[in-house]
């Protein structure tokens, strides 16, 4: 059966209560999350096994990290425990003209100091077909890049896919140096997935096919994600599209080019509760349905559903079953009860 | 005076808190709901005396059941206690994409298993001039349409006025198991108020007046009235229309055909809170206003005005003044405040 | 550097949570609130320094009520401490068709019947260049009134730039009885602020350029700024205009006439989560920008955008960066996150 | 079947959550009580019918109030709704060396306002065996002096028992003041009720049997109550002991002097969860096993275990179920769980 | 490795918050347990590898109940998936002279009604040397005593060790019939656990060594624990003893007769905030300790403190570190913070 | 009037809500706390006008630190902004034999990093009459120590007093670590404030007159004390001592040594409800008394009082009045409620 591990940084995530604002009350929300760690979550929800790995501190924050991804059934065997800390991240939710406020305190966490020699990929890729990261990783320093490094090349040598989100994080490094970095990485990924503005930035290449408040230009769209694949040697490449009309309304869309041809999903609006780990929620539906040998149109509808839904759902983690997806992707956007 | 009774099982509703997924919190909140104890909250609130009859359990969450009626006023005074559980919903409230998720663990309830001669309904219907009940009552086994069944023989027999919701309930029961036994028990009924989806699926008629995005078609609305009042002997048909925009948005209008003439109700767009509990809240203010003897049009128009209401309050109870719904009907959907 | 006084009564505000109705549940939000109060921390948050006058019982709440201003950096060190209660005001947010409910529970409080000797105005306004207060103050009897006028001569005394703020509420006094009290007050001020409709019904004069799901007519708003500063002698005239579409859904938008020209801001359209408090977001931005020095077109936009983005704080204090309202009145208002 | 009659004032009560100070958290516990109030929570409880007698605003503060003793089935049919405001008393729970806080603002409650004349005890006191009232009451002032009065003639008149509970709120008035006034209320009084120092200060007389530490002198308990007894012609008195040690740690006993033999209940030691409501627990559990005919000895144990478990209860209500008092009364102090 | 075995209900349990009476407030804290599950959290947090096995509903609250175990870590891949409903209970804590109150809605519950066919015990037990079980499961009815005999037999067959807690629910059956039916299963038992008074009820003999307040008698403890062992052929016997002052302070100790000889554990006082789970907590700690294997005296002195700290933790799964019992085992229990 | 100055560094406290172990619950309280800073709320509260210093992060989260501080009155204006966080301090409430879990993630605080020379002690002193610091702060790292250095040097200048509480943190350095360094800074301290077992860890001196479960030895306290006094020519030493029975149950006293006589405190029993925090008040109440000329036994006595009754207060920050301190140093220890 397919195995997939996703590797990166697991942070602690505090956020005021509601729509509140920081110390507007005196309770915050406690929860965890991180890039690949939701991608985990969502691959095993919808029935993909998933290890994730990381390096976590030995103390009782870094094992209610790991609780946290063992309670969604990811294989967490994997996770170092040692160093000195967890990465956190505030988040004040946004809502209508307000925008969301996020506060970083992640620097020399227990992952981003960790030794890339700690890591034993032999063992951790063993049985594994499939290997997924994001471009927030190799941000966070040179040991994260070796990491990376060495991931990589093992997948490559058993013959595991290897899916790649560009994630671009401004507050951890520039574009220019997310470039100079990722064109050593990029040429060992199978499948690049990134949301077409973030793309168009680092790649300085891109026509913009989505267009907020218009039908997605299809040929453009589908131009860009040509190239990108024959630039960097990708074997797919998924291109999402946001359109942020306030903190409370966005849109969401996809194309996913497989090599030959490109597809569109539908356009969703939706209105948000919580709209980090949507495009996490993106990867796992893709990668679950491209796993399971479904046609490609199938798959970037599939993923596009996900994400959309996903943006109903507090707290980064994927908390969505398939079936739900599956009747959004079909065109069920109703949300009547059944009872 | 007039006084109004009502019967059905009234359940532990348990739901997490805000827009969360089951056990996303390890909190949940916890009330009480029953589509005909909704609507004795809702004609006492109005003004209309109302007693409800159902059975609970003799413990202390029996107990807090029938005091969170108390404190409406509704008369508990015929709820008998014995028996070994009350019913349970988990409810998960829907936004935006998502749909409401309900789960039922309502089996074997007090009311279920009670035995239709442990109501004494001489004693119960003493005084009354209505009796209200829904199709959520016969759908819960042989002995709740019996008891359905002495309740209507009584009530028929003293004169009283009969109303019934149809709530169907495809989790109970199918749309074909409902038509067999509701026809036993629609021939006294008096006032008819159904869902126009609902009312079609059950009757296996109706021509849908009620089109989304559109004005709702008159002729059409009335002629599918008329013919089941014909059909059923009903002396009024109510009919609502609900077009679910999404999970968040909702349409809502109805129609009353008071055996001369059809009036619609304003087509009001709410955004939810929590919409169950609305129908109830339209049967209430359609059964309030009808014993206040006001005109076919204006009563419509305030049921109407009640449910589209109801859909910003959490929970299932009524907890809405008649001023509010009269202002609301009147045309001031304004929200603003005064102070 | 410049210094703000503002005074009038701030009260203890009691809300049930969420959008619950009163006694849903056993809990209640506690905060603090007043116009001129909610004023000084929009100042002081802006950077304009701000002392707030008033008086509060000398136990725990009233120790509170000045604590809640002093965290925000509000000078509370004129504040008076005696009499017998804060005034309380309970109120149930609104959402969607459903209006707000406000109760008032403010009689008697220390401020209101507080001795217009105790204020020692010239201690308080030493310093000062700019006293605010609105029309709430004088609705709370003759004491009030006299406070008022007293602080009012002062400031006139050594030059400080007076402002007010109409504020109306009807529940306090009816617009006949306003107008015969405002008319011996208003020709201290140099600059008066008020929602349109309610400068209409005080003034019993005005056009109406802002009409509800329309541009604005600039000429006729233009028009009535203009007639109020002849009549009233003010050296500069603010109106605001709301438009209510729901209790969750408001528009608003403002018009500057500084003696010379008249300047309209963008209109927002914006989700509310406590729609209290906006309106002295407003004033603070005015006030601010006007001491900043800034162009009378930025001003307004400032303000504006600053009320505007207030809809989305729970609670009536300022709880606003100026970066935050800056953005907004440049124009982005996509609510996107940052990271 | 016997009825008993209460009345007084109602209160809103707002406590921080937990054992918080003021305003450390911005949320509030609000609930309703006051001592009658709280003893025809407790008469319902345990099978006494009860009517409560109050006048309360109109608003929806005032309605939540009378629902929440509806809630426990006592009668509110007379309940007078008008006036301005309900009284409201905040209060901080102490624990261990720190004491409770308690902050009233109740003055110019509807009730404290309410003109004698609206209450038409004829009706009120139908078909009524038992009348009970406190000396908060008559502290509310010169109308509420009166009401007491109006109500006491006419319950002598029907022969109903009266019972008072002396409850002296040193807030509210002087013991001096206390006792001038009582004097002309005492003599209707057949079963008089009183913590024991409370007695002896309003009395000026007492040898105080009860000491901290000790088991009580019986002798001289006896002896004071017999005293009090002939002094005013009560046909029985009642004496209750409190040591507290800290506030967390609280004995409680009692004394019945039925007009012959003087009874002692048990000395319970109690952790405290919340002290407020414990009194009027021990005046509902002898109101009604007197009602019940129990002997002298039994009543004042019932009492006595009444008042100690009700200190193990959130809240002035009384959430106790007479099975658990008896337990408790029969020497069942162990907590245990029954599963 | 080692690798235990559990098998039993799983239930969720519904509780007030804090020391709240049922429906006081409209929230509940929402948790799972069942004394086999909270044995199983024990063992994986100590370190022995643990396989628990039941059968919930399919539905999200079955999917939750299973994930609150593999958050654990503990293996849910035996856990079968069917029927109708997940049991359930209430419980409200008890604190001082109130007793907690324990309502049980758990009839029917998809493990009760499973079929013992449905468990492929070879496939379970595999790799297994030790099996644990509790009284609660042959008191759920026929299926359950068949599941129990099944997966004993098997066990036997294979070497490993049982151990069982007599667990007496006198809500589910009576002494006798827990006598009849136990007779069957406890020959195949190595280690027995039971509350000292339990056995003496179920098996109807002993001598009582643990007297409330005094030292236990080492000599009749040791000399019951003997004879209970050479009664029925077990290999251990384990006796815990609590004496509950009150709901908030009990006193626990144990002994182990470990067929040699007798061990007593220190007697702690604790003060409770929930002493659901701390049998469960003893089963694990001595499991544990007795595979680790360590000497006799050390198991029992681990085991009961383990219980003893589990009582101050709220819910029922064990939340403790080995650390945290072998400092309290070790002799600290001054609470000190480290820091 | 007296002026102090405190600095040191403020941090964010995060804790699971009640007494739940870390991510029970996903809800965490949050407050901020540092010793110097608890000190100086403290004596702002009690009327001693304080100015605290120290660097905090330039976004929300230090801002909201800033505040909280401002809330109280301290004096905040020397704050300095800037650096990359606030340093975290994550704690677990203990209760009865659970001891409290700490975890420090305070690394490369804006407050650890900052650089000596940002810090102007010739402004911030300027009109002080007292410095106040904490053995924490010198072990933070060079830098704090040198931020020490500079503050002491400038202090004795102008004629300052200076107090120095011990606080040894032994998780951010040894004994022998903070002997070393502490040599440098002790002879600048006038009024040197301990917990007698971490003096006479940290001097390797001291016979230990402070003896659990007896009353102190105050001929050893005092020698102690005195020998204290004469090696680093401290004007005064005060001795706290505090036995942990549980972690729920300490008792508290202190002596003071004011270079004449030793004076003793009563001993105080204290439930607790959160001990962080409690030293600090004691500094409060010391440094508070000194300067009102109060006698040295005064002194003491008022800071144990108000020491103890800190135990009660949730969070670090003081949240007493004088006059409950007071009422508990005269002796009144009983929790009784005023109304």
């Amino acid at each position: 059966m397919a195995k997939t591990v996703t590797f990166g940084e697991l942070m602690l995530k505090l956020s005021p209560e509601g729509y509140g604002r920081f110390f507007q009350s005196d309770r915050m929300q406690a929860s965890f999350g991180g890039s690949e760690a939701n991608v985990a979550t969502g691959l095993v929800r919808l029935g993909t096994e998933c290890s994730y790995v990381t390096k976590l501190p030995p103390h009782a924050l870094g094992q209610a990290a790991a609780d946290s991804l063992r309670a969604f059934g990811v294989d967490t065997s994997f996770i170092l425990r040692g160093g000195g800390r967890i990465g956190i991240y505030f988040i004040e939710k946004g809502t209508s003209l307000r925008s969301p406020l996020c506060i970083y305190d992640r620097k020399d966490s227990s992952f981003a100091l960790s030794d890339p020699d700690e890591y034993d990929w032999d063992r951790i890729l063993d049985g594994a077909n499939w290997l997924h990261f994001s471009g927030i990783t190799p941000a966070l320093g040179k040991n994260a890049v070796r990491i990376c490094a060495a991931a990589l090349e093992k997948a490559k040598g058993i013959g595991a896919k290897i899916s790649f989100d560009l994630n671009h994080r401004a507050k951890l490094w520039s574009a220019e140096e997310a470039g100079k970095t990722l064109v050593r990485l990029l040429p060992y990924v199978d499948l690049f997935i990134a949301n077409e503005n973030q793309a168009r930035e680092i790649f300085e290449d891109g026509t913009g096919g989505f267009v907020p408040g218009k039908a997605p230009d299809m040929d453009r769209c589908a131009a860009d994600a040509e190239r990108y694949a024959r630039r960097f040697g990708f074997a797919a490449v998924a291109l999402t599209a946001r359109t942020s009309l306030s903190a409370s309304d966005n849109d969401f869309g996809a194309l996913l080019y497989d090599g030959n041809d490109a597809y569109l999903s539908r356009t969703y609006s939706v209105h948000v509760t919580d709209r980090v780990g949507s495009g996490d929620a993106f990867d796992a539906g893709l990668i679950h349905s491209l796993q399971c040998g479904k046609a490609s149109g199938e798959c970037v509808e599939f993923a596009a559903a996900a994400a959309a839904l996903e943006h109903t759902v507090e707290g980064d983690y994927f908390r969505l079953d398939g079936s739900e997806i599956s009747a959004l992707a079909g065109g069920d956007s109703s949300g009547a009860v059944k009872r």
